[in-house]
């Protein structure tokens, strides 16, 4: 099954079933106004929405109840959301960024995950513009696979947290990479250098991913263009150190999570330079590593960035994130 | 006009007005199931709220619509909210703090705020019990005043901050004081090391604190007690280095902030010692300053933190958080 959240002037949007194909969707209507509403109830609304999503694949529903698709006609899944927590869990990632700001990995970087609070109270639709603000903030994209969880209690382990994942989407974390030396100095975290985060069109189950989606991590490739021309091309399961479990748990040692939490897994990212990359900071980090000096610019105005992922069957997962950068 | 949320068996509660003298409330109903719907269109909402609470005043309300106050049936005035994020505006705290772990505070301290993001989808109401997870953990209590915002577009400035802010409340910003060091080493921020934040039983509109609200400060006297005793009487306003309007300023630079956004002061903190505290951490660092070891334990299982705040009125103007610690 798979669910987007239409804009109809509402801070929440409303929620739909999207047809197989993806062309189509039907509202949920009664079943969960809102994707925050079904996440809610769950159990209880899910059989709902399956149910739904049937008859929109098998053309059993009424033709008025049924409207095309418009990537530009969604907000995220979630336009607002309670938590967005993004990991770091892409260990050549941490290394090649870390090194092009002589920063070290910390010690423990193979046993204890990097996990950092974003901002959720605003997030991008997949098609929204991304405000460059000052460019010499360095504006960046980072091509993410994220989680969203129903409840989470309070120390619940990694053996028992993957239950607790209700549905699966794409994230771009953007980033201001010239922010981030100063404000992690500062001791507190990100802040300012992580503004609004996007999502992509679709939320899916985990079912719809196959046996790509197993021991806690997304087996497909993740594709990142950049004005129209494929800078990565990406294995997201392999390399992702800590599983989706190994963040949850972490993420929930100290605290309860609530339902719909976002949880990323921090930018994709492959050890083999061959495969490309998922934000530009990886790509400068080994211009800066083999000539010296970093050459790939940071995002300017328009510029485009397509992130995506091609399911088991070949189908567009997610729908595409598909954002024009703004002066 | 003074806010509370009843619990109810929902997630968000119920929004009810609470009398003058904090003895009685009366539900919001129509004008707005919930503390976020009313903030979702406040400037509608707000007026009703406001005829109702002096109905309720004036005893002109009928009596079934009027229930006696219990600190233990209302949550969080928001019991899960969009964002919640911390300051650190108090430099006595943090140069105290930073001093006892053997970290320098940063050199931009009094030009730039310190900011950080916390978890905001489970808040804990002003009696629950507070987790004392592993006690090696160092759990240690924050009281804080924190706003309560409207809609923040992105980029505005400290000179226009403060119309945003549509309520105050208190908060006891939970601390795992011994996870601090090494997450604060790995350079991503607070994680495990902030579980879930307590806030005051009433969220009240700027008004009702009178001259007393300037500017963007707080100048009233936060009163803590640990098992009774009175730990500390602290001026809340004049030592708040940065303001709301500084700190909403920094939080809006690269991001817009939603409706029910959570703002804290960060610990209050005095540097005349004679005021005493509002968290361990403070005290252990002067203990160690002066006697060269600290000797006030953190908490432990049964210890009881009661955080409040006197009106200009002498009223208690927030409610109570009172909590106990529960194994």
């Amino acid at each position: 099954m798979r669910l987007a959240t239409l804009r109809d002037g509402t801070r929440d949007g409303r929620l739909a079933v999207v047809r197989r194909d993806g062309q189509a969707v039907a509202e949920a209507g009664a079943a969960a106004p809102t994707l925050q509403a079904a996440l809610d109830r769950w159990d209880e609304v899910a059989p709902r929405l399956a149910l739904l999503a049937a008859d929109l694949d098998a053309g059993r529903l009424p033709a008025h109840e049924v409207s095309p698709f418009d990537p530009r006609a969604v907000h995220a899944p979630l336009p607002r959301a309670y938590e967005w927590i993004d990991g770091s869990a892409y260990l050549t990632h941490v290394r090649l960024v870390r090194r092009a700001r002589g920063a070290e990995p910390p010690p423990t970087l193979t046993t204890d995950p990097l996990l950092y609070q974003g901002g959720s109270g605003v997030l991008l639709g997949p098609t929204d513009p991304i405000p460059l603000g000052d460019p010499a903030w360095g504006l960046d994209f980072e091509g993410e696979v994220a989680v969203i969880t129903g409840d989470v209690p309070l120390g619940t382990r990694a053996e028992s947290a993957l239950p607790r994942v209700r549905l699966l989407c794409l994230a771009n974390d953007v980033s201001l990479r010239n922010l981030i030396p100063a404000e992690l100095a500062k001791g507190f975290g990100f802040f300012q250098s992580k503004p609004a985060t996007a999502f992509s069109p679709f939320a899916v189950t985990p079912d719809e991913l196959g046996p790509a989606w197993r021991d806690g991590r997304v087996h497909l490739r993740l594709t990142v263009r950049l004005n129209g021309a494929v800078v990565g091309d990406l294995e997201a399961g392999p390399e992702m150190h800590f599983s989706f479990a190994d963040l949850l748990a972490h993420a929930a040692r100290t605290r309860a999570l609530t339902a719909g939490t976002l949880l990323g897994s921090g930018t994709v990212s492959n050890e083999d330079p061959a495969r490309g990359v998922s934000c530009l900071a990886e790509r400068r980090a080994r211009e800066l590593i083999e000539l010296g000096a970093p050459r790939t610019p940071f995002l300017k105005a328009g510029d485009r960035v397509e992130i995506a992922m091609a399911g088991p069957d070949g189908r567009d997962l997610f729908g595409a994130i598909d954002q024009v950068v703004t002066a």
